[in-house]
């Protein structure tokens, strides 16, 4: 029998987990709600309780190698603490790893989730035929992860692939980061619903009309009236897609990788902003105009194209990270 | 007695060639001129037999492992043609490798020159106690290297590290490569003349003095009217380093490499353009606000370096080449 792993994607809401055998074979998937507001001991207590529970189910189906854990955040890899998190308040300078490894007997490897998204594409999902890949994950904010030589590419101190930071425009939308014009202020689910909103301001009656309508309207509204021919709607994701196709440009002459994988929620608007990607990139980008699936001539082409995996990506992203130890 | 190479960097004007030993201690250099104008085998010709006597000349030293050489062009890794070059215009589809080869009996690497001169610094410079660093060489373009493990990083093609056609502003200066805004628009020896006949144009006076007085009116030129205080000279290289800070921060918040070195004969213009590259990092790279040297609690710092062996880096990366094989 195979050995297989547990995998967590701890988000603000949702906490799901995965047992994964070491050849990407799904074992059993779970979810629960994530009651951050409860403190961090209890969300851990939770997730400690329900990974017994997965792993005695399936005790006689192998060994477990160990637990895998995508956390939204900045992650201190030697030493295994959360220095801090967006989406889970209290976890400060939080000694994450030792505080689970201690509740489950188990060993435990903690990765930025955007990492793990990568991470997953590259073992199982569209990038599973190369080893060096990058992916943008478009949700809240837009994160990046890099994998070069088939590992996350961690950099110095951890921080690699804050791609949702590379300026795209110098003198564009401020951001909370300090800087103007992050990738992340055009292709986020926040930007796209903060576009709409202008756009409202300066007339555009469909998504006045929408808005109105849908007390939460979100990116996925905007997207619905894209795709019924809004231009105003039209013109939000083409600026998503100028935005993207700016920033990709740039990585592909800097790194010349075979693959590029665009996912999160907001990947699901791929038909509505993709194709401004590629009007970007087929003039910014030498190194993408001689390597173009339409136009390189031998077998190297760079590749761009939407997450396979789709949500679950971080999820077996994190199950994949003890078997690369 | 230790072996040694021999490193050739090939420019548009002049060839120079270096001897050096597996310790990375200087034999012999020497500069020949390039006569491009009398053709590519006039070139190799000149360039085999300088090779020749100088490995004659050191026959007793040691055994010569291998030739190494920089050239500026697109280079296919695979079969060691140059693709094209534009310093050397009848270097296209040019097997150069195995033309030089056969001449010499000896092996020959071939490797762009900003690679090559990212790898000079890399073994000998300002990034020698680095694995994993990058350079810009601004010259009359703007090229770039990405060192990984102390290898190059070249990317599926060998064209990775075209860092000077990174988009720094989306809309701005077009570019030979078809794109508008590329950082070698603001940061090379050519568009500093360029924005000088701007700001002439605008009706700076010292700068149009400067330009009558000197028929070969130069970066330099522009330079030292900077340095002497001249406001509109000033402003122009507050522009170089602000397209610098956004084009590495950009790369800062990808990659969190510890090394950054800036280099090619632009460089001389450190003091002038440097501040408003750490003015623009300050505020542009969560990665460098969280690792710049002033504010780095641990070890790990960012740093971001003037070239340390000057226009010697490509020379001694091309002599580097054979020894990493």
């Amino acid at each position: 029998m195979p050995n297989y792993t547990i995998g967590v994607d701890l988000g603000g809401t949702n906490l799901r987990i995965a047992a994964v055998d070491e050849a990407g074979r799904l074992i059993e998937k779970l979810t629960l709600g994530a009651q951050v507001a409860l403190g961090r001991d209890h969300v851990v207590s939770e997730m400690c309780d329900a990974i017994r529970q997965v792993a005695e189910r399936h005790k006689d189906a192998g060994e477990l190698r160990g637990i895998g854990i995508g956390v939204p955040g900045i992650i201190d890899m030697h030493t295994g603490m959360v220095r801090q998190s967006p989406n889970l308040p209290d976890w400060i300078d939080y000694p994450a790893r030792a505080v689970i490894e201690k509740q489950l007997g188990t060993r435990v490897f903690l990765e930025n989730d955007a990492n793990s998204a990568a991470l997953g594409e590259k073992w199982l999902g569209a990038a599973r035929d190369f080893d060096d890949m990058l992916m943008l994950t478009m949700g809240t904010g837009v994160g990046g992860g890099i994998v070069l030589g088939s590992r996350i590419w961690r950099g110095m101190t951890g921080m690699a692939g804050e791609l949702g930071h590379m300026t795209v425009e110098p003198d564009g939308h401020p951001c909370g980061c300090g800087n103007r014009g992050c990738l992340e202020q055009y292709a986020s689910a926040t930007a796209v619903v903060r576009m709409a909103k202008e756009a409202i301001a300066e007339g555009a009656k469909g998504l006045a009309r929408a808005a109105n309508a849908d007390p939460e309207f979100s990116a996925k509204a905007v997207y619905n009236l894209a795709i019924q021919g809004d231009e105003d709607a039209r013109k939000i994701f083409r600026q998503v897609g100028r935005a993207l196709g700016i920033a990709i440009s740039g990585l592909v002459n800097a790194l010349n990788l075979p693959m590029y994988v665009v996912g999160g929620g907001v990947a699901g608007a791929w038909d509505a902003f993709a194709p401004s990607i590629f009007e970007e990139l087929r003039w910014r980008s030498m190194v993408y105009k001689a390597t173009a699936p339409q136009s390189a001539r031998g077998g190297d082409k760079t590749l761009i194209t939407r997450t396979l995996l789709g949500s679950d990506a971080g999820l077996y992203g994190a199950a994949r990270l003890p078997m690369l130890q």
